[in-house]
């Protein structure tokens, strides 16, 4: 293992951290809240002190960078970025407790938006914008954005390969440009101009400048941290609509607007990833809409609340505009089922990702073709090109971590007493990164009641969730930390 | 597809289906029923009807029977002989619902236990005989009994094969002898000679004969139909112990037993599957007994209810001595995992099988070290012995299968509006064959409230669940009804 180069990596991400941290102290200031500026400024102070660290110790490091390092590099800045960068929200006193500062700030990264918070109204401006923007740095993915900027490569050729393989989501990585640099800066773009295109829609609409930003970084991450203690149910109906539309917008797989600025228009619609995306959408607002019916005075209003929470619950952002606790079971059937499916892959959304579904069910008629035809040997193809039999393999080890990691989170998270359809609800809400569950961890409910034991194995979801397991795999397996 | 050998394969079963209902045709007569000794008389006469048309039309049958035919063969005689089966029930009008009758039924051969029956001491003893035995059959698998005393095999070499392969549980068929037919047969001694020592122990313990022989056919199954309402909380602790061993026996792969009969008592305590089985029942006790603590009188009692408990989840039987649905969420947490696992592949127990579970974690294994050491080959072994490949595709095919129909089911469930514990614990107890689940479905409730869509698609899952999937799907799949 090259400690050194992981540290040294890590100590990058650290001094970058502060950089993203400083429009919080400059809202704390404008607001005239001292106290709030100087937790962030000592919160910067030790997490450059610590990133100088890393760095002096990375200064030497040996070449060699393999897919383990890869791995343990993601897991770990992540894990290191949670625990400091939560150290304004500890140091104000305004989340007292460390593990709920430390579920809360895993929450923005992982771009879950479970809350440990009850009165989000009460938190500081200055914090409400670093734990809104969490979710728009966790959404796209930090080390990412550092391969964009940072010319880390050089002489570590498969370097940045294995970095962004481990940090982006979705069964494979595809390469939209042959230099892995230059896709990760497209990325960055086509997320920042979408993101920019929802602030304008939101702040025309009539929301200000300050909410107008959160909730715009929040959709975009898919992430869920609202500001108001309502999410979004006191908006206007234009506002909760335009956040729909947005949520399935970053819900897209990324390389879809790329080839729309390609002008391949034919080519996106005939993805068979994004063209499932559309009629699952389609169906799950019909069917729910029909069985919501009543509950809601227009049809108008029936349409937009069941778009709203497929939207919220399909992206895995966790806006809420409406207590869908309180829908009757079909409905709740349908969002917790979708809260598996997830968005597409290469979006910033969680879960499982429908592109994997695709797989799954193409595998198996296979699988039952072969045993019926056992001399015939046949190939699973998305979009009509062959698919790597390794990606398969993938797509199962990935599948049978995620039900280990649900099983063994179910059991942990029951010990606290909780209904079953809370646990499953926590369990699925903050593995898929999703936010609000049913029950006890519904859309106007929170998760500090959970123990502190609860609170860390839901941590460990959704870095697991956000990484897509295998970093937080290898990171915490004994033969990594074994001295050779 | 070869129709007219299928046809007559399913004529030999309908052939055997009367003289298995005979005994309970002799009890009613015994208990001077008459209307139930007439409904039996004219259910036993159109089976046999329709059993001589079936072999008429499979007199000329070609040869050839493939893996498909097999598949087909398994899952059509199982409805056939369900939908025929139940007719007793029906004709006597002590189930006046068809869809009940048929649900009983399937319910009964697959071993699940899940019962429409809210008094079950209202049903005459000679339709009580037929539900209990209907387990037993089901149990070990009618064809394979069929393998073992009907001569089909001759110019068909595959036939047997094919069709002990659709019917068996577990990943794999061992086979314990070169030759199938002896195989058939000695899986049947076994399973005779245990049945039978059961029943002597209840005999012993103060059970009437028929209570005895009902609750050791229907232990010896799995199944968990009993005679009482409240199941087995009402017979005495040794009756409840006596049932919690057997239905731990009855959940070992039965190739243990044969090695034991051969003095291999080394091989038998090496088996992984079967010390892993064996961990889980001891760890789930100890925490369960832990857990409930409090809840009865002495420690005795406690350990009691908590090992019948676990013995009737893991196993898949269903029976009951206290309703679990009162327990606090952890224990509760454990048996809804428990209903996943299931017990040893080769027993008569139900659900993904252990095998499955030690067969996944070794492939998530191997597959992180490959993804860590791309360079590297490596296999997956069982017991020592390399494992083909083939056998885990199909595995990953059965899981994806699994997680399909899980959610298919739960949403045409969840239409009837009852709460999401209730729908999927229905879903799990009636696809993994174990009858009672929580909340509206509880040991205490019945499956009566339920639409006969519902009902029907849990008729689907408990065929599904006991002929592990594949037979099932091929035979609703379009292709096999396809004229080519």
């Amino acid at each position: 293992m090259n400690f050194r180069m992981i540290l040294r990596i890590i100590g990058y991400i650290l001094f970058l951290e502060p950089v993203l941290m400083l429009p919080g102290a400059a809202i704390a200031w404008y607001d005239g809240e001292p106290a709030v500026v100087h937790a962030y400024l000592i919160s910067m102070g030790i997490i450059l002190a610590v990133g100088a660290v890393f760095t002096l110790i990375g200064r030497n490091a040996r070449s060699g960078f393999y897919a383990r390092e890869g791995l343990v590099t993601t897991g770990l800045s992540w894990l290191i970025m949670s625990a400091l960068g939560c150290l304004p929200f500890y140091i104000t006193r305004q989340i007292p407790s460390y593990v709920d500062c430390m579920f809360e700030m895993v929450s923005g990264f992982t771009t879950t938006g479970s809350s440990i918070l009850s009165n989000v109204e009460g938190l500081s401006r200055g914090l409400l914008y670093w734990r809104s923007f969490s979710h728009w740095v966790g959404g796209m993915g930090v080390l990412v954005f550092l391969m964009a900027i940072v010319p880390l490569s050089g002489k570590n050729g498969g370097f940045t390969l294995h970095i962004l393989r481990a940090e982006s989501p979705g069964p494979s990585v595809g390469k939209m440009v042959p230099r892995m640099k230059k896709t990760a800066l497209i990325l960055y773009l086509i997320y920042t101009g979408l993101t920019v295109l929802d602030f304008l829609l939101l702040w025309i609409g009539g929301m200000s400048p300050f909410d107008a930003f959160c909730h715009a970084v929040g959709t975009a991450g898919t992430g869920g941290f609202g500001v108001k203690n309502d999410s979004l149910a006191g908006y206007s109906p234009y506002l909760q609509n335009v956040t729909t539309v947005f949520m399935f917008l970053f819900g897209v797989n990324f390389s879809c607007y790329y080839l729309l600025l390609l002008k391949r228009v034919k080519d996106v619609f005939h993805d068979e990833e994004l063209r499932t995306y559309l009629l699952i959408i389609f169906a799950s607002i019909t069917v729910i809409s029909f069985n919501i019916r009543g509950l809601y005075g227009s049809l108008g209003e029936t349409v937009r609340h069941a778009a709203f929470q497929v939207g919220t619950v399909m992206s895995t952002t966790g806006f809420a505009t409406t207590d869908f606790d309180l829908w009757p079971s079909l409905s709740k059937g349908i969002l917790l089922i979708l809260m598996l499916g997830g968005a597409c892959a290469g979006s910033t959304g969680g879960g499982l990702k429908i592109a994997r579904f695709l797989l799954m069910l193409k595998a198996l008629r296979r699988n039952i073709h072969e045993n019926l035809h056992p001399a015939e040997v046949r190939k699973v193809t998305v979009n009509g090109a062959r698919m790597d039999e390794k990606v398969l393999t993938n797509l199962y080890g990935y599948l049978i971590a995620y039900v280990g990691i649900m099983i063994i989170s179910f059991l942990i998270i029951s010990m606290d007493g909780f209904s079953i359809e809370t646990n499953i609800s926590a369990v699925f809400a903050t593995f898929n990164n999703i936010g609000p569950g049913f029950d006890a961890v519904g859309p106007t409910m929170n998760y500090s009641l959970f123990s502190p034991l609860s609170k860390c194995a839901m941590i460990f979801n959704m870095l697991a969730g956000r990484l897509e397991i295998m970093p937080m795999l290898v990171l915490f397996s004994r033969t990594t930390w074994r001295r050779k």
